[in-house]
């Protein structure tokens, strides 16, 4: 497979003329061929245009029509083979072993998502037989669904060039709704990105699907990305990155003529919680644990622990020790982007600055030029009580320890704290009824609350949820990763009388697709 | 029990010393006594308080506790007895039947929203078991619930004062998912409003709940029902009135610094699609329901059919004439307040003169002040596809039948359509092969399609959706009627390896609240 540079609008190559996005090898900084085209407005257009086309149809297939599509994509990846990794180390910095795992992941992902299609539960179909004899009125047959909203534009994220990017969580979650789905790559990685969407537009001819089931758009600037969540025709939008990046298309939607859901995945420090009894038992491998997931991948990820609330005391203090032994150790790392580490470099330089916050330790001197230095900050409870910039995130591997006076004033900051993706809680049995008062508190703000491990490594599974109640994600009722992501993108129908022959196949009187339904309010399983 | 005009703050009355909101008599145009006291801020500031402080607790009660304070509340509301169908017979102008039917809804509802809590599917429990052997990295233990996002402000609707109001559908779906519930009750009908409000805070106290879990104020202008949208401690909304009212309660909800969902039910034109079979066999059969529809309630639902579409020809004036026959003998109805009424008047006068547009009917001249006259209109395609004031919703019982010269017509007006409640086909066996490719273009843009019915009677059940795209509510992916619509304040949260102990009822091992589950995405039925 050829990296050509161009637009991939429905099952067309077409060069972008609106400026243009070049690739850049992270480690140095050059750029790299060939140039990606930026999509003009009349390209966004046509590619809305196929997408509002598509998307009857493609609503329409069966569901094993659907979860096949999904299956030939995930194969279709697979095939492009070594090329898709080293192209994809150039751009992001990113070494083969975790670039090969997020492969496998996004892979896995997208048959998660076939075997969610198939199973048929997503649909929802509900039942509530007619009652002509009911007194006063007779009742209405009356048959739900839940059909996919439209078309979808989806945004690629910086730090997850597979996995949340062109066929990533938001892709496979929207197209396994039945939502066409229109990206625009990020720009750090336009290679990566049309290497990728080859793989699905390969795989909507194979399946013979509606061409406009699937384009890809790069943008020179911002007038695309704003394009499309401004185009009447997109009913929803998915979005991984920053917390201005976010907020600003969630305006953008919230002004549109009909506004439209934007399911932005932002911003969290994810609070990680010592209780004394484990500090106690366990500080030196806490600690350990605890710097290996914070300079994992760079500390480019979502649910990186960027904040430590501790009781202070000796123990406190064993923890601060090894962890700042393991993070000296820790080798520099090159960032996503020249921009990403300049951002990351100002934000630990300006933590160095905050009143009462002493650096604990760096990671190894950079030798690379865009290689990032780890580091640990400890301040007081009085300090970052009264101090909201030591409550935003830095994104990189840097993190932040809280001395607490005690076990309440800990629950006190964490009822100051904004609204996160995770939220860790390391405990022993002795501490279990200390920390069952904080589960409220954490349940309100965090969308997955976990013992005695690391948010990183978010599980692709059934009762995962990464979001959050904002500034986290745009939308604290829903998740971009795991099965249940799929209902971001469904709304319900019902059908009143309508006769078997017009019904859709989900609802007719012999439930030929086999899905279980709730029939009068009782779930019935079909096996 | 007494009307005295006083705020229900917690188990609180409280003398509201913010202006004054007056109940009118909508037959006379009168003011009724007493007068009841706006809320100040901080009387809303005190009721958001409470409501925050009982979340946790409410939240946390058992599914039976909750459903016994459901249905302690239904029974309150009946023990009330006459004096409550009489004020509101006398606030709202609607005559004794009508209202003694909403009771009924109102009551039955609470009940039905008993049984899903009992039942506990809404919860949509989720376990992933550990993995501990699983290479290259084991699994963690992974459970799922859904909780419920915090105080809910409810705002009382014109239209019905009982089913949508202070224990309407939004509260009644709201308390089951565990949500404080904080009512700016309607101003035309406060009296109606305290009566009810009171059932709900005997409940509150008989069913020993904290007190925040339910709070009544009036407002004498609009700065409580803004304050409580744009207060923090509030997680969202549900309003059913106007375009107007709801966008802006969206738009102050997308401009909070943490923006929070509105379930804004707004505006409607319910299209009816005439198909030739159906009208060539039953014409003046479809046009006697279809004005019995129209005049139901002086027009005053969300689901009046407020357009007809139809191939024009001999059948079509046949339909028209038996529908202004029918019309005509329609009597004046009084209407829910003088506003509402003057606002009628104007929209109908204002219809009239439209180019292209003729009268084809109208009601029986009124006799009261408050009193309006039905009204149908016809015009052609070309003026309907040209003049988007005519695509407006006229609230009360005006409808405007368009001539269309073919069936691609209609297929085409059809889709020129603003999102919708209701669609209906009115079709014959020889019409479904017509009638099928509307099916996709209705489902795009309306939450229940009917057939050789209308939309209005919208059953509170299972497979009820009342809600469709922008602008016929602020979030199409949501019902306000029916079991489904509890899921609009729900949330879901991810519990990673925590010990059995800290873990909720509706997730520990032993499923001690008897859930169904989903167990590695297969749902398990208990009985």
């Amino acid at each position: 497979m050829q990296i050509t540079g161009t637009l991939l609008i429905g099952q067309q190559s077409v060069n972008g003329s609106n400026g243009t996005v070049r690739a850049i090898n992270a480690s140095t900084g050059t750029s790299i061929e060939p140039p990606f085209g930026g999509a003009t407005l009349a390209d966004l257009d046509r590619a809305c245009a196929l997408a509002s086309e598509a998307f009857d149809a493609y609503r329409e297939t069966t569901p094993d029509q659907r979860a096949t599509f999904l299956e030939t994509i995930a194969q279709n990846i697979l095939a492009i083979g070594d090329i898709l990794i080293e192209r994809c180390m150039v751009e992001s910095g990113l070494p083969r072993g975790r670039l090969e795992g997020e492969r496998a992941r996004t892979v896995n992902q997208l048959r998660l998502f076939a075997d969610v299609v198939r199973n048929g539960d997503f649909i929802g179909a509900r039942v509530d037989p007619a009652q002509p004899e009911r007194k006063p009125m007779p009742r209405a047959d009356l048959r739900l669904r839940h059909i996919s909203v439209g078309p979808v534009a989806v945004f690629g994220a910086s730090n997850f060039p597979l996995a949340f990017s062109v066929a990533g969580g938001d892709t496979a979650s929207a197209l396994a709704a039945g939502c066409p789905v229109i990206v625009k790559a990020h720009s750090a990685h336009p290679g990566t990105a049309e290497l990728v969407g080859r793989a699905v537009q390969q795989a909507v001819k194979a399946c013979a699907l509606p061409e406009g089931t699937f384009s890809l758009l790069y943008d020179s600037g911002r007038e695309i990305g704003q394009g499309l969540v401004k185009d009447p025709r997109i009913k929803a939008a998915g979005f991984t990155g920053s917390r201005a990046g976010g907020t600003a298309l969630m305006k953008l939607a919230a002004a549109r003529p009909e506004p439209i859901p934007v399911y932005a995945e932002m911003s969290s420090i994810n609070p990680v919680l010592l209780f004394p009894g484990a500090l106690h038992n366990r500080a030196e491998d806490i600690a350990k644990a605890f710097v290996q997931s914070l300079v994992l991948g760079a500390g480019q990820f979502c649910t990186n622990p960027g904040l430590v609330l501790g009781v202070d005391g000796t123990d406190l203090d064993r923890f601060i020790g090894a962890a700042s032994t393991a993070l000296e150790a820790a080798p520099a790392q090159t960032m996503l982007t020249p921009g990403i580490h300049n951002a990351y470099a100002c934000a630990v330089k300006k933590t160095q600055t905050q009143a009462d916050v002493k650096t604990a330790a760096r990671g190894a001197i950079a030798t690379g030029e865009h290689q990032a230095q780890a580091a640990l900050f400890v301040t007081t409870a009085e300090a970052f009580r009264h101090n909201p910039e030591l409550h935003e995130e830095i994104f990189g591997a840097s993190s932040l320890i809280v001395r607490c006076p005690t076990i309440d004033t800990l629950l006190e900051l964490v009822e100051s704290l904004e609204g996160q993706l995770t939220a860790a809680l390391h405990i022993d049995e002795v501490d279990h009824d200390a920390a069952r008062p904080f589960l409220p508190a954490l349940e309100r703000r965090a969308g997955r609350i976990l013992v005695n491990g690391f948010g990183t490594g978010v599980e692709v599974s059934h009762a995962m949820v990464h979001g959050g109640p904002f500034p986290s994600t745009a939308d604290g009722r829903s998740t971009s990763v795991g099965s249940l992501a799929i209902d971001r993108f469904l709304r319900p129908v019902s059908y009143q009388d309508l006769p078997d022959s017009l019904l859709p196949d989900a609802l007719k009187h012999e439930n030929p697709l086999g899905l279980n339904r709730r029939i009068d309010g009782k779930l019935h399983l079909t096996d």
